[in-house]
């Protein structure tokens, strides 16, 4: 064995249980705690993307270090490589990745909507092919929730439709109702789990907590009817599905606000993929608890670095000769350790290296944003610290 | 300023101080200690290769972690890219890349000789055109061993003809007569680096050691020869080049073990561009103390791994399922923290972070296995430890 099973909490607690520590007096901004059966996670937090078991280009320790305490990883991926089977046999996703902290699963839902032209939807779920081999395989609302908790994810989340922008709004409302249906049956069957009555699937994490996702396009009565639906069958926690997917920022903004202004106070908020360093900021303002994005970690890969002084493209051969380090706000390895003339080195000469680096340091930018966040709310200086963080990162245009 | 220059010895030393601290009984081996103007290297010692300022998928810390005391940097490649000048500039090559410990320089010959449709050769030196963009550049003894002091590198190397496998005895005389040249000019030149009479090449590491490099093929007159005028030069150390280029092995280490015993006792003997974990046991047993190859990095970014029970290859499907580490003799991150199933995993998956935690368990392995040579010898057992290496090594065979 080469770990030791990742502990459980001793005493059970209460799945996604949340508290709000501190609520902001001039927006919707809240600094609050979500109990998981692998720690607490201290919101509003920032979850960086492990899609195949892996932060990529980084090892667990290199995550644990830019502050990160819960990352997302994702079941399509998963279920077809390296299979549930042998993630199952190998004692979890915890403990096959070595990673000890929480971890939210997605459903599946958003990768295999995005196979148009290999899947098929149908009210009993989606039928879709691999993109890796074109093995056949089916993904109901039962069998995602199945998975999830075969996987021992610490929060799992219901299989939604996803809807593509621009969308009609009669669309729109088929797919949220939709939504609302399946979800409906992803919480029949987690509570069948719960109950032990699901033969043939064994629960390892049986603290494992549930979130609902709003679906309803751009249309402010749709996400209303949507909230109303996905919370009267009730969940541990509520995602806004459906939003950065290329609508307009304001629109986007907008539909945060009103979508977040309705789901209960008493529960976290989480907004799936977005988004910029602005985004998180600006929708923490709008009553945001959670995020998750491949942003940082896509960017780092591409030499998109974000700092405290703006975007910087360390490919430009304005940093040929910079001793100076990347961001001198920052502490992250990269930057206490490395010029950014060695950064533009290394990615000019497609050494390896420069992805892992850049990756450490952009995540490490993330979570610093996020915990300076939570601080401001906290010591309720966060409309100030709101201002100056819109100044400060669009102080230099983004280098192209 | 990202990083304090990487400090020189307070204390003057001799270039390439050399002692060796125990004579095997019934091999040539011997167990020594070098000395560089950045630290002692205990031999016999292997060098990971750091081409472009970088140890490939790896940052210096973890460089570091593996136990490696010295780094091989490629003369070529840094004078492409990012260039002398930009090395200069940055303080040398150490603080460039951020790596505290020695590093030894190639002379660049190695890699124009494997130009073979872009360069001339003639007795001033090789011209020759960049892989990267095509510019012409010129490589002469005088301007190699300019360049290795610019960079600032602790152990610089002279300028050699490199020999292709297999040669006539006509061209590996003439060939191995002109590297015996190019010697003796590259000696004159860094003498006049000393002594401060080569106007604009700035010495910053007056400690820098140069090494003769050894040819003369797979004839042993030859060798003799080249080793008696490369002596007769007179060099801090001596390197045996234009092996492991493709001659068979038991030739190989016949001309090795003939090379090393006409080489001075008093000097270090590195063996350029080898070898397999059993080419480093064998050719220690014939009188190497030093040791560089891509082998461990290369094979480890190819999924190909090196154990004490034998070679693995991780893509192999026997392993899918593995709980256990890759090598349970081994201390590293990689077999510290992960199952072979999730290296597996990795690699099939195409993700990058495998090729590091690859490279990191590779090089600790090279690492461990010299610690081991270099006890077995201070303790007496060299003979058994050798016999007990190549039964445990060879116990598998090769995984393809």
């Amino acid at each position: 064995m080469i770990a030791p099973t990742i502990p459980l909490a001793e005493t059970a607690i209460t799945p996604g249980a949340f508290e709000v520590l501190v609520e902001d007096r001039s927006t919707a901004a809240r600094r609050g705690r979500l109990a998981t059966p692998r720690g607490t996670v201290e919101t509003p937090a920032f979850m960086p993307v492990g899609t195949q078991a892996t932060v990529k280009t980084l090892h667990p320790d290199e995550v644990l270090a830019t502050g990160a305490e819960i990352l997302l990883a994702n079941t399509y991926h998963l279920m077809l490589r390296p299979g549930v089977e042998t993630l199952e046999r190998a004692g979890g996703l915890h403990r096959f990745m070595g990673w000890p902290k929480p971890i939210l699963t997605d459903s599946g839902g958003f990768q295999v909507f995005s196979l148009v032209d290999r899947r098929t939807i149908r009210e009993e779920g989606a039928e879709f092919r691999s993109h890796l081999d074109g093995s056949p395989h089916m993904l109901s609302p039962e069998r995602a929730t199945d998975i999830q908790a075969r996987l021992g994810s610490d929060i799992a989340m219901v299989l939604d439709e996803c809807l593509a922008f621009p969308a009609t709004r009669d669309g729109a409302a088929a797919s949220m109702e939709r939504s609302a249906r399946w979800a409906g049956r992803c919480r029949v069957r987690l509570e069948q789990l719960r109950e032990g009555e699901a033969a043939g699937v064994e629960v390892t994490n049986p603290g494992q907590a549930q979130f609902g996702i709003v679906q309803g396009g751009v249309f402010p009565d749709l996400r209303a009817a949507s909230v109303d639906a996905t919370v009267a069958v009730g969940f541990e926690g509520y995602a806004i599905g459906g939003l950065s997917v290329g609508e307009p920022i304001d629109v986007m903004y907008e539909t945060v606000a009103a979508t977040a202004g309705h789901l209960p106070e008493s529960r976290p908020r989480y907004l799936m993929g977005a988004g910029t360093p602005e985004d998180l900021v600006e929708c923490v303002a709008r009553g945001i608890d959670m995020f998750d994005c491949v942003m940082p970690t896509r960017n780092a890969r591409n030499g998109q670095l974000f700092t405290s002084q703006g975007r910087v493209n360390i490919r430009n051969a304005r940093h040929a000769e910079d001793d100076g380090p990347l961001d001198s706000s920052c502490s992250c390895y990269t930057c206490r350790r490395h010029s950014r003339a060695y950064l533009r080195h290394l990615y000019m000469a497609g050494e390896v290296a420069a992805l892992a680096l850049n990756t450490l340091h952009n995540l490490t930018f993330y979570l610093d944003t996020m915990q300076r966040i939570r601080k401001a709310i906290a010591f309720r200086s966060f409309e100030t610290f709101r201002q100056e963080f819109l100044r400060s990162v669009s102080r230099l245009a983004v280098e192209s």
